[in-house]
């Protein structure tokens, strides 16, 4: 083997560890039954993410490239997630149900299944390597959303007990939110998706060129306060302010505000990973469906952008902002400044549907049923949020997820036609 | 009053009548028991549609310009549609408990409001005319909607009665289809969406230059031959074809074949609107969903085209085709030659979620709420049908139905990337 | 044969036309619209009831005893209601989906089949008379059920539009109601169920005996006045006074009041089958659930009597009140006196589940479905309504619904423990 | 105090603290994780077992008697069940969304309220104790029956994880069961429900009259094997078979066999709380529902019998069989000899709708919600299982669930009628 070569391994495997590692620690301060429990079908379980996570090496790296033992044979049934290729599975809704195999055998799944990737990328004979690599780079990422997920998960867990824990710090009084900028872009034609060699998704390529008309962009995503004044408005009680199918949603399911608002005694307080507290005007409004912020634009006379209209703005910015590896665990009050926060922080609704772009191609097998497949009646979301490692995130990346949906750490900014 | 104007005014007279008339005929052999069914949340009773576009203009024309009277003060509440504005309604749901008003008493209604209607064009002040004008040709186009509505839901309503009506005629064998061509576009930035002072709905504005990447579209809709290829090759039983919310659909509705297909005697037998017969190989493929479009194409390697792609073909090429005015009431065989069928016949299918163009303007007031409001979660189809009139249609019309949906009379055609 | 025996025929020859036209006079002033629609899954479109019943005789009585003809090969699955051992049949939700056959084709089926039941009662052997004869009186008893099941449902396809008839009548002032008195029972060992030659169905056999604990029943059923000072107290909010299953359903369905009351400019407004009136203080209050009817009996410190309770006292009573026959089409105000309107007027639930009698056995064949499979989750209604015809009903009868159901003519009086 | 009274009070210290080791002792071999899991909303999580029974002492006798401390504000909503006089509380089906309080909180609560109870027990003055002692006996009943509860949830917890716990015990070959005797009674007036003043639920007075028609009772209950026979006769695909809710459910559900019951390479396995293992021919079958004991009954030509019908027979017989004190936690093989097995080893199944006895009251106060307000809709079982305590147990003992339940340690035992 080539040093060029070994140090390519060493590399891998230094990420390697290190990015599991962090999926350990998200884990402090949990008991094993916070890590069991399921609380809609949305959510899974964190003892489930750390399996899922590990069966993913085990399944597409360990087993194909001559490491065909299987850690446990009721494994592959209670990990898969929705690989219809890897055979039948424990319904999506029923993960709560596992209250085995207990916690300590996960985490003994994931050390044994950690020491065989170790020793895999060791001693691989040469031939194989890049393949491997490719698949270990996949399921590093992969594990990264997961990590987002089990936050994501864990705080529905947490924020929807009757009595959720409470953040007693005392925070800081930010200053005032200045009114929102909006920066100008002349539209034209302009390349879009994933182009060069770093890592990608499938789903972010081919690039291709599209036309963009002359639009404004809001500088920084929409506060709390501001969001605070929609629901004082009634905004939630005005038909025309809605899609059809928001209205709808909105009616059945008795939404008034955001996910993890409520009011006590005649005080909004809101629930984060840090517990729950008094709202915070200046911090941007989060967990709002692409109803709701479809419904706020219409009320405040703008509208979302579409994603072409966000990556065109990102691509010119540096991929900076608050991620995990801050250790917060909510994002940072709005800021001022023209186009802030488009990375970190908070995913970012867009009103485009996500769709392939031309002449997209999944990938081959089993793994092309990561993003493909669900390029229906979702929406996109862009550039990451504080639960989002930085080196996970770019300015092509395409988060979806449905309409209706707002467990995620997910707000928006204001789009405007010129 | 000008001659010109009078002249003006006499050709909406006579088309009013003529597109009032018209829906008047699609009843012809129905029964008032036919007419009041409804056999799901989805079909209105063709009553119902008879009431629905008498209301339109009673509410939208008449009313605001001076002709006050409200025909039955229980008529707005059972035939106001969709409009929030417009006041509480009957459930769409529950629009098949409408045995009260009897039928007699809709057709006394229609002609009513056609008499008024008729006073209001001839004696209006000329300073109110452009806009009653206006709201006479929406309320025309609205008419024609729903008189295809009308043949789709009637079709519903007699095709899943246990016992449908049979089509005794012997039909002529069609000459075998040949393999389907592909017309090659070169792609470049088009205009697109509709320019000029005629008649067109609000969504298919406003016009606006989009990139397309080179592409091939298929010079003919899918025949019912080819997707009986993809039912016996087991189509609908292979997840890998699948979107997954389609996936799931299958599933839990248990789709095997095409809405009004069944087998009788071990042969493929459709219902269309001149009664059920067995399956012609020449027929084009029709009550697909976008769902079974999008996993035939898959199957078949090829995929959907866009409404982008779709309207840059159809905008060098004539509105022709088999219309509502042919008297046909299901689509013609399929044709050989390029891009055939793209006008009439059927809907088609596109891969483009309905979302609004650059720069889109609802209409203000009630009528806003026309088409905006449904700008999530839907596909768009384009084209029309035989069952809708000519004039109604161009080639930057937006038809939409959710992806799940297949009552339309609706098909598709493939396309490829180069 | 015997002038006896012809004796005989010619009585069942009358008794079955004068059954069979008695229907169709219930028809009257009703459209073909009226007559298909269905307004949930309980309620069955009259049309259907028209063809069910002839389906009966068609089936029960023509097809075994050498008449075999099918009169339509469809109407054995459009008309079947739930006799398993008879084949498929239409689901009976969607009976309002039954267009076809139109409402005049129904008539010519009853016409004709009416016509072949006089052809078999005149020329049958009479080694099957008895036989046969049986059957048409269990056919005849059939009927007399869904006339009272056709009015009914008619009432409910009005009474839920969102626009009712109106009762128009000026209805004189009845004399106010006096406080209802109890009549007194030592209770001990009695005999219950049919006993005789008598025509009786199967559950009300066979007679056995029972013992009672001495009680107390009301003279007369709760009124209209009374119930509304539940209604007013609150009586639907407190949840002390309810079943767990009965306040599960109060919460659900966001139920406030009787079937068919509602509000109109702060008065209480009744449906009956005479249209829509203001509420009577001397009407008993009808068309209340079996959790209601408890919940109220547990509010006023009494209880619902049981059916053994209920036949001890009314064996001992004549069979007189208001009955179909008297053209009534809603009871008549409570009276006074011991004892009254335990027969006619409104069906009287009581607080028993509806179960076999010791020894309970099912008539052998189709007919055993008839009654038997029912015998679980069901409580027993006892007495008759005004729509159920005299010649129908007697002490021993007994009707069941399920607990939460309310559109039969049904309400209730109290009981007490001494 | 005299001696008297200080005998007594130790007495109920003693037994006290006795049952509530027990139920600690029931939970050992179960992790965090497995207390905390719910699979279905008929189940609740082992550690909402601990806390409720807990509640119910903190609620019912320390609160109201001078001990008011509440050990933690949010206990009284997560562990209140059904008393909807003390408030809002956790929805049952929701009980599994509980990660906090850990475990171990609960293991405190525990703790501290028996410490609490024992004070009240020594230091109560005496002209309190009586009601004080009644609290406490029906809070020690109250945690008997959640005994039960316990094991029957944490089956279904450990029975319906796609991979259930495994019985490797080598089990002895049974003797072949011969087959079942009926011993006669010859009916008549007897005395039923409970009488004296030993501890009773309110819901088994009072005692009052029978009259029994002459009947044959099973000296056993239904074996696995004659079951078998049922399951392999194809009697879940009969509906002549099922009453008419029953079929409804079997065909919905989709049911052909006992809860736990599942074939492995084409033998039946069941599941028990030792694990699962081969079907053993002569263990009684369990866990069958009202409708499938009902429908096995008519397949075999017999009957549930009624609630009477078992007492009467069982208020002949010691209180002997297999109990919760046996530390067996599945039932005996079914025996020989007359009348076997009344007591303990299953709850046997009987046709009787669980209703008030004549002249039943319930207890004032929040406790009269215990047994009164579920009369509807339910069915009586009798006799306990092996999961019950012996001193819990009596003949007059009234259990109850809805004839679709399952999960209940129950079986059933067939009669005839003479």
């Amino acid at each position: 083997m080539t040093s060029a070569n070994e140090l390519r391994r060493s590399r891998v495997m230094s990420r390697y560890h290190s990015v599991r590692s962090t999926t350990s620690e998200l884990t402090r301060g949990l008991t094993a039954e916070d890590m069991t429990t399921q609380t809609c079908a949305d959510v899974s379980p964190t003892k489930w993410h750390l399996g899922h996570t590990t069966w993913f090496f085990e399944t597409f790296v360990l087993r194909p490239f001559g490491d065909e033992r299987v850690h446990d044979p009721t494994f592959p049934f209670l990990f898969n997630s929705y690989y219809e290729a890897m055979g039948a599975r424990q319904p999506r809704a029923q993960r709560g149900a596992l209250c085995r195999p207990p916690l300590e055998e996960v985490w003994t799944y994931r050390r044994s299944i950690d020491e065989r990737v170790s020793s895999l990328i060791e001693s691989l004979p040469e031939s194989q390597w890049k393949e491997v690599e490719q698949r270990i780079v996949i399921g590093l990422h992969h594990e990264m959303q997961h990590q987002e997920l089990l936050l994501m998960d864990i705080k529905h867990v947490l924020g929807t007990h009757p009595f959720p824990p409470q953040d007693t710090r005392v925070l800081e009084a930010s200053n005032p939110v200045e009114a929102c900028g909006y920066t100008r872009f002349s539209g034209g034609l302009h390349p879009f998706g994933h182009r060069g060699d770093a890592f990608a998704f499938d789903n972010e390529g081919p690039s291709h060129l599209q036309n963009l008309v002359p639009f404004e962009l809001a500088d920084r995503p929409v506060s709390a306060e501001e969001y605070l004044r929609f629901v004082e408005d009634d905004g939630y009680a005005q038909s025309e302010l809605w899609l059809s199918d928001g209205w709808a949603w909105v009616q059945d399911q008795g939404i008034k505000a955001p996910l993890y608002w409520r009011k006590l005694d005649g005080r909004w307080h809101v629930f984060h990973l840090e517990g729950e507290r008094p709202l915070l005007p200046t911090e941007p409004v989060m967990h709002v469906s692409f109803y709701e912020a479809d419904a706020y634009a219409r009320w405040s006379g703008a509208r979302l952008p579409t994603e072409y209209e966000w990556e065109h703005a990102a691509s010119q910015t540096p991929v900076e902002g608050v991620f995990l590896e801050s250790g917060r665990r909510s994002p940072a009050p709005v800021g001022s400044g023209a186009l802030s926060a488009l990375f970190g922080d908070l995913w970012e609704l867009t009103q485009s549907a996500y769709a392939p772009y031309p002449g997209f191609r999944a990938l081959p097998g089993a793994l092309g049923e990561y993003n493909g497949k669900f390029m229906s009646n979702q929406v996109v979301l862009r550039g990451g949020s504080f639960a989002t490692p930085q080196s996970h995130i770019r300015a092509t990346y395409r988060n979806f997820f449905y309409p209706h949906q707002r467990w995620a750490f997910q707000g928006f900014r204001l789009a405007k036609d010129v």
